[in-house]
Order: structure tokens, then sequence, then C-alpha cells
């Protein structure tokens, strides 16, 4: 269920405990948003125990044991994205610089959204702004997160302003709960592939753990699609934390699924919930929403907690004196989510299509390439089957591989970054300006050509067609019922945290 | 050094060890900046140790031990602010409500930073302003607080971009150091009287402890004025933090001095940095600074980290994906602090005129009433001497006198909220406009004036006159030199963290 540490790693021995020491010998965690590459030979610094003064000493960088894990995160992005960050593709700068189709970003859409943003009605600062707020937002600004979801998941009924809490991005939302949610050292069960910097989120502060649900993309017995979470695999995973004593206090689902692109059918998420509580529990059911991708702004920093239990969203307000957001922003925030003849009329319908062009256009060029990929038309990304590029299967040709688009001015995310069990999947985003998924795309074709030696394949191509779902004409698509059963999806992005 | 929790109190047993006790009994933290009340017979609910599931499911909240005493931190700060939220002063719609001297707040100059920030210079939105950008934040930023800070501090070598590390707040920049610097249960110094809430930022991510080195009023031997702050002090609390167990990992300096309103000399700053490692050394100092004090700008959320240690800097970073602010606020911030003529002919004059009008009218009431007071023209506020009101001298008459005031409408800070020793000590801020201050002060006169009765204090007044340093011209007052010995002070908030 565990990832060993690599044997170059030394896991932290004390105030840590083994909780982070799963993910020290994988790729993921970024400097930007968590699909990235880590250098295989890195080598996380011996952690000390607390109270071990010689140790300590000895370290000149003044840092605690968790002080020096969580620099090690920072450290560990660097050959991907502080190389892409050295050489960026600008069209008239540099255009031999790299093209990042790794960070999961909308970059489509920035012409709508900066109009909107700088349209008068933003531009208002009261004193009430800039002054100490309720920590749970202003009022002004739950009330409308309350309305938006309530109309765009379609609530039966009205969503309420005191279930939530706004802060400053999903990422934080993923700290603060952790650590009220469980004690250090305890676990969320997730499914894999997943966002890999999850880890880090549960980690760096609240010492939580994940205990990976592992999928793969063979379709046998009663799974019916590639990389299927069902609840006997839930099962499974929770039993074998349990026998490695760890305590496993809920369970985290992603909708849509990153990096699979895929959207958990109302029926399964029945299914989840109902394992996570044998009921449907509101009281145990946390949602999760943030701007950066639904609206494509991540760095706005924006994310927001729907909760029933107010236990929970009490506590997370008192976290959120670290999470705070400005009150401007909260204000424009307000206006934008208000603004639903724009939203409606303008940034949704457009968007749309323009995430339909640029999907079209990668899935089409994987076609020919004859690339097997799974896609299910939500999200920002395609999961792609590079399987039949590795010769022997193995992470280090994955590795490899991703280092060859690199050194080609290409940034891919790779499998293992989410944890994926296969090597050889790596995720695409296809969510930019035209010109530069060309040369991206062209970018890769140019590393695969070099590659066409490679054995053939033997396996059945598992490339289905996207569903139409970016065609629906509504690029969000929630569902959320607020009585059991506490259901919710949508098309980009939605965390549930649903303690077992 | 430690106060015991109060009897009613049961301290959490394990993963917060006996971090977080000390303060449990004490009436710091609030919902807004740290100054507040707590009710005194509340009940912290027993924190169970991990693994405890009989004890954890017995509770319906669903929230970990740590989750229960964030939770509580908020539930506290109950009865006096949520009382001032329920019933806030307003001219006409509520001109019996609550006036709140409380919160140290600047409300002089709100007229003055909404003009400047609705300026069309504030409203550019880049794209690159939405996208995921450097943790540390934009470079652009971090270059003008570079140059803000060298040109404000009269730091005799340019300040460098790569040094700084911008995020949402001071609060944030507490617990994030905390948790890179020490391990759990680890404690930093700090002189009291001090700003109450820096327990909660220690404490609630970082389970870091403060020690306390208790100042008090008297004037004896050595100490040149009240609560004054020795280097034998210091040695004394460390001494007595050892013979506890206590591992003090650095030294807590706020200058000016919350609520003292006091600034530290030169020379007593490098006294206190030699105590602390010493020699003064660049590599152990970190400096905090934050736009909450000096721009009046609570809400806009905004500080920053000032450190020449590297591995602290990025380990900090690290965590600033969970205390990012947004691009479009950094943009703003970046213009506000590069246009030095506003700063220096519009807003730094006229927001000292302001905040000394204000001060010399407060102080002027206080001496009326013949009430001893120190302030030596720093900060938003006024150390107030009550003693004399207290006939046995004890907490629960401070509590009585503070619960008389809010029962008349005025919300002032208590002594006990800043751990001070000595009971009948209150911070009055000033910082507020003429007629809520008026209001205010009429309002305080009332309750003390039904207080007439009480023996005559034969305690020689303290009260000091203020210096003349709000009318230096220039409301930020920094030094800061890069080279030992590595000094800073300002008018307002400065924030040292030396680790020994």
């Amino acid at each position: 269920m565990f990832t060993l540490p690599q044997k170059d790693f030394r896991a932290p021995t004390t105030c840590l405990g083994p909780t982070c020491t799963q993910d020290l010998g994988s790729s993921h965690g970024d400097d930007l948003e968590g699909e990235c590459s880590r250098k295989l030979d890195q080598k996380l610094p011996e952690l000390c125990g607390v109270g071990d003064p010689a140790t300590i000493s000895s370290d000149t960088s003044y840092l605690s044991s968790r002080g020096r894990m969580i620099k090690w995160f920072w450290d560990s992005a660097e050959e991907g994205y502080r190389t892409y960050h050295m050489d960026e593709y600008d069209e008239d700068k540099n255009p031999s610089g790299i093209i990042n189709l790794g960070t999961s970003e909308n970059k489509l859409c920035f012409d709508l959204l900066s109009w909107r943003l700088s349209q008068s009605d933003m531009q208002r600062v009261e004193p009430s702004l800039l002054q100490y707020a309720d920590w749970r937002g202003h009022l002004f600004l739950r009330e409308e997160v309350a309305k938006f979801l309530s109309f765009y998941c379609k609530s039966p009924v009205p969503l309420r302003p005191e279930n939530v809490v706004v802060l400053n991005g999903g990422a934080s939302l993923f700290s603060a709960l952790a650590t009220v949610l469980c004690e250090a050292g305890e676990a969320f069960l997730i499914p894999t592939p997943y966002y890999g910097a999850i880890t880090q989120h549960m980690c760096l502060y609240g010492n939580v753990r994940l205990a990976y649900v592992y999928l793969d993309s063979e379709v046998t017995g009663l799974d019916t699609r590639p990389f299927q979470l069902t609840v006997e695999k839930l099962e499974m995973a929770l039993r074998e934390a349990h026998s490695e004593g760890i305590k496993v206090k809920g369970l985290i689902l992603i909708n849509p699924q990153n990096p699979l692109g895929d959207i958990y059918s109302l029926e399964e998420l029945q299914e989840y919930l109902v394992f996570a509580k044998r009921l449907p529990d509101p009281q145990r059911t946390h949602v999760m929403w943030a701007t950066s991708k639904d609206f494509g702004m991540s760095g706005l920093r924006f994310g927001t907690l729907y909760t029933e239990n107010q236990d929970v969203a009490t506590a997370v307000a008192s976290l959120c004196r670290y999470h705070g957001l400005s009150g401007l922003v909260q204000y424009q925030m307000a206006q934008l989510l208000r603004d639903r003849d724009w939203i409606n009329q303008v940034y949704l319908p457009e968007n749309h299509a323009r995430l339909k062009a640029a999907h079209t256009y990668v899935s089409e060029e994987l076609r020919a390439l004859g690339i097997p990929f799974l896609s299910r038309g939500a999200g920002f990304f395609i999961w792609v089957d590079l399987r039949k590029y590795l010769p022997k299967g193995t992470f280090e040709e994955e590795m490899l591989l991703w280092r060859r688009f690199l050194d080609n001015k290409v940034l891919l995310s790779f499998g293992k970054a989410f944890e994926c069990k296969e090597p050889g999947w790596f995720r695409f985003v296809f969510s930019d300006q035209a010109h530069r998924l060309c040369l991206g795309m062209q970018r890769v074709r140019q590393v695969l050509a070099g590659k066409s030696q490679v054995a053939e394949d033997p396996r059945p191509s598992q490339s289905q067609e996207p569903s139409d779902q970016h065609s629906s004409g509504k690029h969000l698509k929630l569902w959320f019922s607020l009585g059991p059963p506490s259901l919710l999806l949508n098309k980009t992005r939605r965390v549930h945290m649903s303690p077992l």
C-alpha cells in the first residue's frame, strides 16, 4: 500500500515518524502545482530526533528536522520546473524555450478573465475590506459562494453561507482539513494515480499520510474501464492499511480525477460514500472547491470548504488566520461569482469551445501517432499510454523518456509523479494556446520518432474516444444533494474528504 | 516561566504534549487580531491520545485531538469580540453599539488608502498574475520589498530580493518560521506582556511553545524604565526553561513592543542579539515585516520575511503554498511600495499627524482622569495602569473591570491577554476616528467614575510623557544593518526571530 523509500533516502526518525517516508522516493511535488520531476539520486538529509542536540548542532542550516523535510520538498522539484523556469518558451524572445504541457492550468481564457477583472465594479476599496474580518471569509462572499454552488451544483435546497469557509486555495484546504480531522501519523485513502502534490498538503504541516488504493489499466472482471475505482479495491486497501497498523481516517475523492480526466458517476460516488460511512453522512462529508480549475485562475488563490459539520467548519476557520485572502480579492471574487450573465453567456461557452478545440487537436495528434490514451473529456489533461516506448517497462525508462522530452524542450508529467503503478503513463495538459500546443506536440513527435525502433507493443490499444462532455454547453456541471446521499460531481476539480 | 492551566482545563495528553497547555487558561486569542477575552469558565474538551479509538469515537465532532484544540481557540474568543460583532457601534444605525478600542488597527487613513488603491495603475490583470507563480512571491514584488526596506530601514547595503519571501500576513510567518526552526514541543523566549495571538501562531500548526520572560513595572536597580527587558532577565528565563526540560530555540523581539508601545534602542537590540547568539549572526536572525500596522491594512494580508539564511528562506517558501497571496494583490502591493512620492508626501505625514492628534487626545483624557499610563509614542496603543481600580489587585478583578467596560459598550484589552504578570493593566488603542474615540473615552470615564469609591493608590504614578517620536515627520523609521550586528527597529511593528 505504501511505496517504500528508495535506498538512498533515510526516513525521519521521530516527530514525523514514518509518515512522510512513503513519498520521499517518489517524484511528485513541485514548485508550481505538483507534477514534476525529482532527481532520482537526491538524498533527503538525515532527519534527527527531537532532543538530539548533537545531531542538530552538526547541521549548519539551523532548521528543525521537519524544516529540513519541508525544504527537501522544495529542493527536489528542481529538475523539471526549475529547468523550465530558466528557459521558458516565449514566441518572440525565446522561441526555442521549453513548452510546458506539465502544469495543469487553463491558459486559454486569460483575455476573458483579464477583461472581467478589470471592470470598474471590481475596484471598490471599502474600509471594511482593509480591516481584520471574519476568518471564515466576509459574509458577502460566503453568501455568493453558497448561491453559486447551489445553482451550478443543482442543489435541491439552497446551500447555507454558515457552512462555507473560504481561504487561499485548495492546497490550504487539504492542509487544514488533514490537521483538524487526523492525528499526526494517521492516513487518508486515495486512489492512484492521483495529483501528487496532495502528499505535501497532508504532510508538511499536518504530518498526515496517504494510503494508496492502487488502480491499473487492465479491464477485467467487473471493471468496465481502465483505472476503475471499486468498493472492493477500497476494502482491500483499507484492510491492508489496518494490517500495517495504519489508522485510516477518511477517503479522498477528486472529481474529475486528476490525471485520468475521469468523472465518477452518481452511482459510483454513492457506493464510495456508503463504503466511507456505510451510509452517506453529511456530517462526515466535506466538500472542497477552488477556482484554479473552473475559472482558470490558479494565481488568484481562492478555495472554499462546504461542510454541514460545524465543528469541522469552525476548526478550519480557526486555521484560516494562516490561510486568509485579501479583502480586496474577496470582494472581486463575490463580484465575479454573482455575474451569472457573464459566466453563462461569455465565460462558460467560450471556455468550453476553446477547451474542446484544444482537446480535439491533441487527441487527434495522438491518434495519428498511434498512441493509446484515456480521456473522458473532463479536466485539462489527457492520460497517455507511452508504455510501448519502454522496452523493459520500468520506471527508470519512464524517467529517461521524460528527460528526453525535456531535453527536446517540452515539459510533461510522468506517471510515477501520480503514483501510477504501471510505468509508461504520461499526463499531457492540452489547455494552452494553439501555437504552443502545436509546437509542443511537434517536439513530442520528434522524441517518439527517435524511438521508433522499439519493440511493438502486443497490448491492445486502450484509447477511448472522449465523451462529448466538453460539448455540453456548460463547463461547470455539479450535482450536489445535501440530504444523504451527499454527492458532488463537476467537470474540472472537486474534492471530497469523507472520514471513515 | 509557564503559566499553569486553570484547574478547569485539562491538557492534551499526547501529540501536543504540554506544548499548548501553558496558555489554555489565559485570555489571549481572538477571532480578530489576538487580544480579547476568553470566558474564564470555559473548558477545553479533554484531548485524547493518538490511537485511542474508544475516546475518539465517543466524540461526535469527528475532529482529531489537535482539531479540538484548534477549534477551542476559536470558540474561546467569544465573549469579547463576538459580543462586539453582534453590537458594533455605527454612528447612524447603532449609536449605542460597542466602541472597539481593543483591536490594534489604524482606522485613521482608510480614505488615503482607498484612494491610492483605486487608482488606475492598480488594475492591471496580466495573465502571469492569474497563473501559478514562484511561491516565494513574484520577483517584481520581492524586488520592490527589498528596495522599500533598504530605503526605510536605512540599510548600509541594498537588501537582496532573494532573501525576501512574501506571504499572507505576519500570523502565517510566525507559523511557518516556528515549524521550520523548531521541533514539536520546543520553545521560543518572548518578553511579556506580549501580543497574545503569537501563542496560537506558534502552536496551532507548529506545536511550538513560548517561554515567558516576565517583565514588570517596577523601576529598580539597573532598570531605567517600567517593563524593561534586560539580558539578565533573558538569562534567567533561559535557565528556568532549561531547568524545566524545555528546549529553547530562539528569541522573539517585537519592535515597537505590543502592548507597551515601546521601542528597543539600538544598544538594547544589540545586547539581546549578542545574548541570542553570543555574537549577532545574520544567519540566525530572521526579520518579519507586515503592512497591517505600517500601512493600516490588516485586511490586505501581506507579510514578508527577510533572512540571509537561504535554508530558512527555502523552507518557509516551501510552506508558502499554504500562505500564498493573490497575484493581483502582489501587483498592487508592488505598485504601492514603489510610489515613494505618495508614501513620503501624502501617506506618512498625514498618517503621522492623525495618529499624533489621536494619541494626544487619549493621553490628555487619561491625564485628566489621573490615570498613569506608559506610552513612548510608537504603535497604535497606550498601556494604561488601572491597578488602583482593583482593590485586591487580582486578575479576577481585572476581568470584572474589563466586563464592566464591555457592559458600558467599550471594548478594551486587558493585561492578562498579554500575559502581563501584574493585574490591572489595559491596552487602549487610540488609532480611531475622533467621534468614536471621544465616545469610547466618555464610556471609559463613566465606568471609572462608578468606581471612584475605591481605595487611593499609594503607588507613585508611572505616567510617562510620550516622547515626540510621532512628530518625527516620518512614520516609518527602520534601522537595519546586514553585517553583524544585525539590527532592526521601526515605529509600528517589527519582529525578530533569532534562534539561540
